[in-house]
């Protein structure tokens, strides 16, 4: 049995309508003269970039941007952004704006703008020395948590593999949250990342105990506790009472700002907790289709509540407060199939996808996806059921 | 109206039974060779600190101690310590191991010994320059939360007032959370310390909406918002069911952790949210009579929700859930008054006083009491309901 857990957590959220306004008073504290911007070209497109870069102006400040990060950046991307970063004055704060994607790249710029090397020498767990140089994190989605979490993840394209760094020095200093970046996400991105952060914060919510985690040494994934769980459970309550509204009213500010604290707050959690099998699958998954990570996820995850109802009823009980069951004449089991039930009519709600044949995976593939998610250690041994290859296959098949 | 608020948390918690044994390893990661620990005469008599030190023996590490921190320690201490950790080889990271007054010292330390200069020059809001040196928070007491707080409460003895130094900068660190260390607590030190951490996170939970906080600038007491309020309420949570439980065994090593965990949750919430009229009218009675701080937040407490159930009655029903009241036939504001009740009736349980007349404050020492809370603007304006001369005489002669 473990006998102790550590939390890490950012120091510094700023939340608010308007509050990128406060970004020269930020960058003041960490006396920044140079900066780098770390954002992409659909970032530039909407508009967002100029509104940074016009607050920053006659700042005094020096303000490079690197506008090219890719969707899940290849390693040549952030050598690429490197580069260019050293052919600037010597940058002392880096700003990540955008998605999952930029603030990923972001963060990898801190780490080697501090220490230097290839992007490759960081690939993998706890290698980072120390604290990375300072970063302030602004997405423009609700769904990663990227603005508070300690992993990067990029793109092995030569070995078609996800090359992810992962270490608690790579949390951002600051996670800027502004609801008014994100009113002009389309629907359909505003459902798969938010369904994601739903994700997150069930699966850091119902992961194993950390004192039965069975594995040695420091972890960065380390099971359930009690901080993790209350950040995850708050997570859980704003996102199921908000996720639908954004969907359908994108304008909506109040409603986005929820998202927006919800999807923090899962990252949070599960930067700490784990998330477990709903993402040890949707990654082989997507190896084999076109979705995005988020469709996967929340496809799976009623699936996984399902798969894991017998070890954690209480836990799924809790969730089903969530959704405001009304549960007080039902028992424990009763109220967290209700749960279940509901996670998948807000999938559908949303208009994603609900079976694996509607994405284009084939059922012979089944058997190939279980064998895949099994061996992800760190995402398997977190989920509260000891997942098998026999019994994964049927949630697959149900998932089908 | 006020659009955004800010989050600052301690980067690093550590929690678990033994879990001082870690120490070595936090160092490390801090490159330590220097470490000065601060602490008291009641810890080094208890044989906490011999613990700490054979820990450390054999390390390589050169490990100075200033044991002689006083309860609620005058500025002359300060200087003094800071003498001592000058007389020292240069001091690379801090422990501060004891209850909130050793914590407190060690923030002062880990500030002059980055900065220089006089503790003096720092008493008030935001005047730490930047982040202090490494500070390892370890409390063996469970409510003070100091060990993730922005603040230490030092006493100017010349000018009878409490000179706190008050920055975002000042928060350690690690906490270090060991439940080991706190079962030798006295009940009655347990008792005041618990509800102590209560009145934090009710206060924090309570408080008036950041939105509506009436006051200009950067403030480092926001008012309540929706991380404040998630932990805060898991906060409530874990001290209302353990609270009685380690009062009457001290050594129920769950229940010291959850207190723990508790306390130091509850002092994220308030540390950003802030506290209210509970706070400030205790500081104004902890002049007139000798009783600890936990004491008459704990008598306050109930009488303070009572006054403010008409404007939260919500967040009060929220928290006769913590207490388990059955409330699924009651109203709003009847689950309100439960939950006013059940403090009532913990504080009576744990052996606290429940009237001012029974610790020595005088019937004409009120209006006395009253006109010196009103003006402590940075606790009062966070009270829900606009505490008047009037209604704040009314609410304390019914707590007489
Ligand atoms: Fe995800
Ligand atoms: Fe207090």
């Amino acid at each position: 049995m473990r006998t102790d857990f550590e939390f890490f957590s950012t120091k510094n959220v700023v939340f608010g309508n308007g509050s990128i306004q406060k970004l020269p008073q930020i960058l003041d504290r960490y006396q920044a003269e140079n900066v780098l911007i770390v954002t992409d070209q659909g970032i530039k497109g909407a508009g967002i970039l100029k509104k940074i870069t016009h607050l920053l102006e006659g700042s005094g400040l020096n303000i490079s941007v690197y506008d090219k990060t890719l969707p899940e950046p290849p390693l040549s991307t952030a050598v690429e952004c490197y580069n260019f970063a050293k052919d600037q004055q010597a940058t002392d704060v880096i700003i990540g704006l955008g998605g999952g994607s930029s603030i990923d790249l972001s963060k990898v710029m801190a780490l080697l703008i501090k220490y230097g090397g290839n992007p490759q020498d960081y690939v993998g767990e706890n290698l980072v020395p120390g604290p990375i140089a300072p970063l302030i994190a602004i997405p423009t989605t609700a769904g990663t948590g990227s603005e508070v979490t300690s992993v990067a993840v990029l793109n092995d394209t030569d070995n078609k593999i996800k090359a992810g760094v992962s270490d608690n020095n790579l949390r951002p200093a600051v996670a800027l949250l502004d609801p008014e970046l994100t009113v002009n996400l389309p629907p359909y991105v505003t459902a798969c990342s938010g369904i994601d952060a739903l994700a997150h914060a069930i699966e850091a919510f119902t992961a194993k105990d950390f004192r039965y985690i069975e594995a040695e040494g420091e972890l960065l994934f380390q099971g359930s506790n009690p901080i993790s769980d209350s950040l995850a459970l708050e997570a859980i309550r704003l996102i199921t009472n908000n996720l639908t509204l954004v969907v359908q009213q994108g304008s909506n500010l109040e409603a986005r700002g929820n998202m927006l604290i919800g999807s923090l707050l899962a990252g949070m959690a599960f930067s700490n907790a784990g998330t477990a099998a709903a993402h040890a699958l949707a990654y082989p998954i997507g190896g084999l289709c076109e979705s995005p990570h988020g469709e996967l996820t929340g496809l799976l995850l009623p699936h996984v509540m399902e798969y894991n109802v017998g070890v954690v009823p209480e836990k799924l009980e809790k969730i089903s407060e969530a959704f405001h069951v009304d549960n007080k004449d039902l028992d424990t089991k009763e109220a967290a199939n209700f749960a279940i039930e509901e996670v998948f009519n807000l999938v559908e709600q949303i208009g994603l996808p609900t079976k694996l044949s509607h994405i284009g995976v084939k059922e012979e593939d089944l058997s190939i996806i279980a064998e895949k998610a099994l061996p992800i250690e760190r995402l398997i041994r977190n989920n509260p059921r000891v997942p098998t290859k026999d019994t994964i296959l049927e949630l697959l098949k149900k998932a089908y």
